[in-house]
């Protein structure tokens, strides 16, 4: 099934240094912080945390055998209250009742192959919006690209919103101009609370199950997509995280990242699938927001 | 399917009294609170809202019919932190995909009526464990009760799960003496987060489908279950109330909080069922703790 190692290396590499791209974007914002009574703090710093599998090869509660590791970053700064920049590289062999769910899994005998990068930030500043941006590359019976970046401001502001949409776009249109469209209404349909009958955020891209059967062309904009998120969001950090905000913002704020959290246990497929196959749950509840309300 | 209309009535007008007896517990401890640097505030008293279904008939978002209505009654006091007592009453038909799931509802074409009383309490004090307890009584083809009630102390002391699981097993052993080793090894089972690898509390009692085919004796018992709980919980929290906590304790139980969010929002039956079928969203999530951290 794991029939080409130089994609996977490949692949993963890039995962590792768009993770040392986004932290170096994410320092040099916390340097560069001016105002608000955070200034006064030292600027934050990522720390580093490597994980492993026991590689026993034996099932976990799950069934599931999962091997391989991965590289959690986490940062407790003046503008990032938390950030979380995950990596992993993980293999193994689905329990049957998992691998059903999985796109070409049962063909595989449960086998699989993942590695990618999560990030989740929750910031200081109610006037800067949260975010989430996720790549990976997935093999098992077939091979593919997944991904997207999501938007989550407190209180939406147009030009933020006009802005963040606009980089994607002109990512996507550069690879096919088919793709932002059908990507930017998947995020819209897939980040919904219906409970709650609102969406998380204000959108941005989500793709899946991406294998246009050209593996470089399908890796060049799952790169981009990085490389966009890592232009876009730093931009939008900087234009917000100087100005001061009200304690009713504040208060506003930490009830919306109660959304976030019904969300990502409620709804989201990697944290449901993640959690019950026997995944890494300190890194999978990196997203979880520092300090959440519901009043 | 609905044949038993006293039945019906005599389960719901005890819920409705039983929330009646535990708010005015509740709000008595609230006057008796004599240490504490809330000892200074005013008590808490509950604020009651009552709520409806549209009762036109028509399906909802999930596709079931659900009407009928209940009362939340919250608190936000000095020694109660938030805490939510919910009565409700609804019959509908649910959609084929949920009615699977249900007892007995295959068989009623979906059919099915329930009331209940569901309680959360999250305490400002995190020398006072938190606590959750509800019953219920349902049917469709066929007719049960169900319900529970169990501890969640931040630090667990052994005198308190103790005597919490004495007064259960009292009341159980009163009734059948096979249902405390019964419900109280349901308890555990239920309240486990595999994820983390740890229960939710310290346990009490849990039990579903309870048809004995003698209605007043399960009813008799599942009355039982809630005078109990309005004993035993009261007394728990009138023995810790006035202690000073430190800063460390304090933070140590927002943390704790965290761990009763992700067992409701990723396990818990009732809230994810709710959820799903287009229950009142805002009922369901009274039982989210009022400030949590995920450091």
């Amino acid at each position: 099934m794991i029939k080409n190692d130089k994609n996977k290396t490949l692949a993963f590499d890039w995962f590792t240094s768009l993770r040392d791209q986004i932290c170096a974007s994410f320092e040099k914002l916390e340097d560069q912080l001016a105002g608000t009574t955070f200034a006064k703090d030292a600027p934050g710093r990522f720390v580093r945390t490597p994980w492993k599998r026991d590689d026993s090869g034996a099932p976990n509660i799950s069934g599931s055998i999962l091997n391989g590791g991965g590289e959690m970053s986490v940062m407790r700064g003046r503008v990032f209250e938390k950030v979380g920049v995950n990596i992993s590289c993980v293999e193994g062999v689905f329990a049957p009742q998992f691998a059903e769910h999985m796109n070409g899994a049962k063909e595989s005998g449960g086998k699989f192959w993942a590695a990618g990068i999560s990030l989740v930030a929750h910031m200081q500043s109610p006037l800067v919006p949260a975010v989430h941006m996720n790549t990976r590359m997935v093999m098992t019976s077939k091979s593919w690209f997944g991904g997207g970046a999501d938007l989550t401001p407190m209180t939406p502001d147009d030009q933020d919103t006009a802005d963040f949409h606009s980089a994607f776009k002109s990512c996507c249109d550069a690879h096919d101009e088919t793709y932002h469209p059908k990507f930017k209404a998947w995020c819209d349909e897939y980040f919904f609370l219906p409970h709650r009958g609102e969406p998380r955020g204000v959108g941005g891209i989500f793709y899946d199950y991406l294998d246009t059967g050209n593996w470089e062309k399908d890796f060049a904009f799952t790169q981009d997509v990085g490389r966009t998120f890592n232009e876009i969001y730093p931009a939008l950090v900087a234009r917000h995280m100087n100005k001061d905000w009200s304690a009713e913002q504040r208060e506003h704020q930490l009830i919306r990242r109660g959304r976030y959290v019904e969300f990502n246990l409620l709804y989201d497929r990697g944290t449901q699938f993640g959690l019950k196959t026997g995944g890494n749950t300190e890194a999978i509840l990196m997203s979880m927001p520092p300090v959440v309300k519901w009043p």
